[in-house]
């Protein structure tokens, strides 16, 4: 007999008694939310006090989790998406014994791993939340690794009603029901109450459920502070099938404390002094549950076969002729495909753009380990982190210019620290008639600005192979920027690249400045080198491949030896390679000229577009020789 | 009689025959959509085909619209939310006689304004489309403006299937539903197709339609290739009450054509040679209708009463006394409230955080003209773009780190050439124990890399109401970034601030640094040079308000006057403010220390936080004294 199922028997037959532990245990969380928020004289204790008993509830009768081994496979997963409820959670574990309950005391502190939303400090969270709307992405990349694993676990995501105004919640929702995620349950805790006033729709329980069973959800309303319909709904949602689980609970924002409960006005706020008091003192009845409490463990027969450690070995290297060309973005669809044949922990993910991308070259060999998410970058983000949080190496992609739509979802997996891997196709003007929506010009500047990322930008199918293969190694957030049209293979094909790393492609001891590239510019200034070189001017030309962190000590030698530098990108002025550069050499004394897309830019072609804002060859050689004046 | 009765009678006299010339007019569209894509050599005229009976029956049928007038405000509007299907709106624009048919093949030329996705540079379009899923809520920023206004037109918003699904159309159509948006008509032009595959619900319009009925829309299911049903639906539509109107048209892509006509692989590409003179054959047979067609003109009773022109006075000054503080997010609040006194065009918008952002202020006064958007920034954003196209000057605010889920709203909203404001409050690590989910860390990077950008951050209440009044008033994208905690007053209430300016706030001829930063850590460098003081070093302070444009004269000034910078910013360390400083002095030979935020930050007091990060007075005098060294 399994372990849920002897809980659930010994349930049956003390029922009320169990009953009222839990009850007892949600005014536990709620009074040590008050506590650590008064203690940190911050923090929003009014909506732990709304999902208290479906916290406790949730800990301590439905979850199964090994709290010695938090990133145990077979743990069912929970992610708080209304992270401001953090002190709830952080009073959920400390009562099922993840550590003592007087570290609660440190919440928000900067020596402690109780932030004032979660964040993976904490070793029992897995995806940053407080950003709102966003856990459930996460919960459906989990979701879809276990039915890819064949794990019969589950993952519980618990979501304010305030949030599910965000659409990438919807995003997920339809992506969920898409793929049949039964091993799903979304919690929407419904207190009726945003930051500023009430929400759209208050209690209307039925216009909510509505929503979600129009995307796909099976549903089920229940009273949130009643513990026995609390535990019917989570029993439900433990057995549905072929759809994901939807429980909208209505609940009141500061229940169990009377001046508190369903009252304006308390969002964000501490209750201190006197007013703590007589809140504590209205929770105080019950004290202490009838017995101890416990997370109940993982059943051991929740994986049908045993799953399959990580593996992974050395990819085949890039086998291009000489004289060959292939666009990067091409070049991408190649190393992925490759990388899928070397791993089994890699997933891709595409928004219904992978045959401009080249992800469909790993989806033509890998189509279990291929998601497509249709045209919702943000929960395609959001989805990868999920993955990303339970082992798996993602790689998300679509047009550069697209995943600014997933920038919020971005900065979050920064700081779930994700091993996440990013490519944006079709980066700049070199795109051509499309025209300015179709065009990333900004994502160099919003990936660098990224916490510890790692920035690529390939110039040639060796580079972008050997990149991707990096990426894959690399951990945090790594971006690769694409290029559409096709360039010639620069490197042989065992060339070797480094995160950090440059490329002198050109040098010699005559050069009198030094050209900065990477992509479609590189191959601008190694053309502008070339008219340079005629008219008698050495040009040292760098590939600056790896764009964060930058290879300061090779840019600081060419700005000794030539005295200027004159940096080229296919991207908007501010944030990107020139940036870069001049940050690289802040401490130096040298000249550094900047060509970049100034201005709006249109339809066009290509080579028409580089010229009209200022990033083709004869514009570089006319800012060299201005330089050089 | 109106013009649209007279239409309607003469219609009904002679259906047949107009249902026929509409059918006609039908295949113009797709005709020259094949050719212009033919000429252009890219771009998608089969979603051209999929649209081109809705179009044609919209435009010679249900739009009211002056051509030779077309920023009036008595217009319909429409958008074409499917970007690129753009060829079948320049095609029904020349057809109504916008500009010569002939023009029409100058698809995509850099010396044309007909570009590859929809863009203002065509005077008839409002909002640039595209970036997928953004019309609607454009359209609901427009039909709230016809409400606030009692203008009588109707705001007509055509979608792909593909692109509902991304989570900014169900928050738009959520906020429409809301604010009983019955002057909005969503037309779905469902072709079952994607780009790279069958959308999730092919043609599943029932399911649709669904999600649109839990989102509290009415809705009306047609066949988008039969003109009758089509115009049953439009007027359907010009006649629903209290609900938004959306019309799901079964159609398919290639409409009209053997070889195209539902079928795959046919996305983003044009049909050539031998294959386009096979499918205009096919599209011949109907060459002219009847008689001319054209676009109705608005009835001038479409205005209750006469339209309020736009009024703008002068402000009242910012009112500080001496030693006063606040925080510039609460001026921010003061400041809009003054503005919104003296003009009539000023429309605010906040994301369920005005308490927070102080947007309140604005609402206190003038509820009529404040939207409050709830957790939903993609929407709230489009939301302004649509305002900002039919003259308004909105003001949209939120967390600076909730912005970034907007950011290709944004991006968008600059291709649209929007006058559009936005407001980013709790900037950087200084937020303290809420933690890094609600810290603006990349917000300046984000928004420097928008094309045309001007990006303010004021260090107190007097530069904060001042930068409001000068947002108001400089064309693009404007940024504001604000500070959550208070800071003290350091300007005169009649100080003047510029668009590119900065202000020298200590000097003196024996300066050995210059100290430059905003915000919060002005206030640090303003602390650090009274520590470098005390220890015989004289350090310039600037105050760099205004980080896009840059102040490049008083930086390069300072960089001869004293040798060496320190830039210090609560900011990642890329794109933000010392990136600013370094584009500037990129031709000097200065050395430049940044000082940012280095590491993923985590909760904490806000001056812990700061010095454990690097950004505090201790970090910048030692950063000057290993400088000076």
């Amino acid at each position: 007999m399994g372990q849920q199922q002897q809980q659930q028997i010994d349930f049956l037959e003390d029922r009320d008694q169990r009953v009222n532990d839990l009850r007892i245990m949600a005014n536990r969380l709620r009074r040590h939310s008050l506590e650590m928020t008064a203690a940190s004289r911050s923090g929003h204790p009014t909506t732990c006090m709304s999902c208290a008993d479906l916290m406790a509830a949730l800990f301590f009768y439905s979850l199964r989790f090994d709290l010695k081994d938090p990133k145990n496979p077979l743990n069912d997963r929970f992610i708080l998406s209304k992270g401001h409820a953090a002190p709830a959670l952080w009073a959920a574990l400390a009562e099922a014994g993840a550590f003592p309950v007087e570290h609660l005391q440190t919440l928000r502190r900067i020596d402690s791993d109780l932030e004032g939303h979660p964040t993976p400090r904490n070793r029992f969270v897995d995806i940053a939340t407080g950003s709102l709307g966003q856990g459930l992405s996460a919960g459906v990349g989990m979701a879809l690794n276990s039915k890819t694993n064949w794990i019969d676990n589950r993952i519980w995501v618990l979501l304010g009603d305030g949030e599910i105004a965000e659409g990438a919640v919807w995003e997920a929702a339809s992506l969920a029901s898409w793929y049949k995620l039964d091993n799903l349950v979304a919690i929407i805790d419904i207190n009726a109450q945003g930051q500023s006033q009430r929400t759209m729709f208050e209690h209307d329980l039925e216009s909510i459920e509505n929503r979600f069973k129009s995307f796909g959800w099976q549903t089920y309303q229940i009273n949130g502070h009643e513990i026995e319909q609390i535990l019917e709904a989570y029993e439900w949602a433990s057995h549905v099938q072929e759809r994901p689980a939807a429980i909208l609970a209505w609940t009141e924002k500061g229940r169990g404390v009377s001046f508190l409960s369903d009252k304006d006005g308390w969002h964000g706020k501490p209750v201190m002094g006197e007013d703590l008091e007589r809140a504590l003192r209205e929770l105080e009845a019950d004290t202490q549950p009838s017995r101890p409490l416990a997370i109940a463990m993982p059943s051991p027969g929740a994986q049908d076969s045993p799953l399959d450690p990580p593996q992974r070995s050395e990819m085949e290297p890039p086998a291009y002729g000489d004289g060959d060309s292939i666009a990067t973005r091409r070049a991408y669809g190649v190393a992925l495909r490759k990388l899928g044949a070397v791993s089994n922990d890699v997933f891709a993910l595409d928004g219904d753009t992978k045959n401009s991308t080249y992800s469909q070259d790993f989806q033509a060999d890998f189509p279990q380990r291929f998601i497509e998410c249709y045209i919702a970058e943000q929960n395609m983000v959001g989805v990868a982190a999920g993955l990303s949080a339970v082992g798996k190496v993602a790689f998300a992609s679509t047009f550069a210019a697209f995943l600014t739509r997933a920038y919020d979802q971005i900065r979050m997996a920064a700081i779930s620290r994700s091993n996440l891997n990013l490519c944006g196709s079709h980066a700049g003007v070199s795109i051509g008639e499309d025209g300015p929506s179709q065009m990333g010009l900004e994502d160099l500047a919003m990936m660098r600005a990224i916490a510890e990322s790692t920035v690529f930008y390939p110039s040639d199918g060796v580079s972008a192979e050997r990149i991707v293969a990096l990426a894959a190694e690399t951990p945090g957030i790594c971006y690769i920027r694409t290029t559409r049209p096709a360039t010639p293979i620069l490197y042989s094909n065992d060339e070797s690249f480094v995160v950090g790393g440059s490329k002198v492609v050109r040098r010699s001891d005559d050069d009198r400045v030094t050209l900065v590239g990477a992509g479609i510019t590189l191959h601008e200034a190694l053309a502008a080198s070339d008219q340079l070189q005629a008219e008698g001017i050495a040009a040292r030309v760098i590939d600056l491949y790896c764009v964060k962190p930058v290879d300061a000590e090779t840019l600081r030698q060419a700005a000794r030896d030539t005295g200027c530098i004159v940096t080229v990108e296919d991207h908007y002025p501010e944030g990107g390679l020139g940036d870069a550069v001049l940050g690289a050499l802040a401490d130096e004394e040298v000249r550094v000229r900047k060509l970049a897309v100034t201005g709006l830019p249109q339809s066009g072609a290509p080579d028409e577009l580089r010229d009209a804002f200022g990033i083709s060859r004869g514009k570089i050689v006319a800012a060299v020789k201005e330089l050089l004046g």
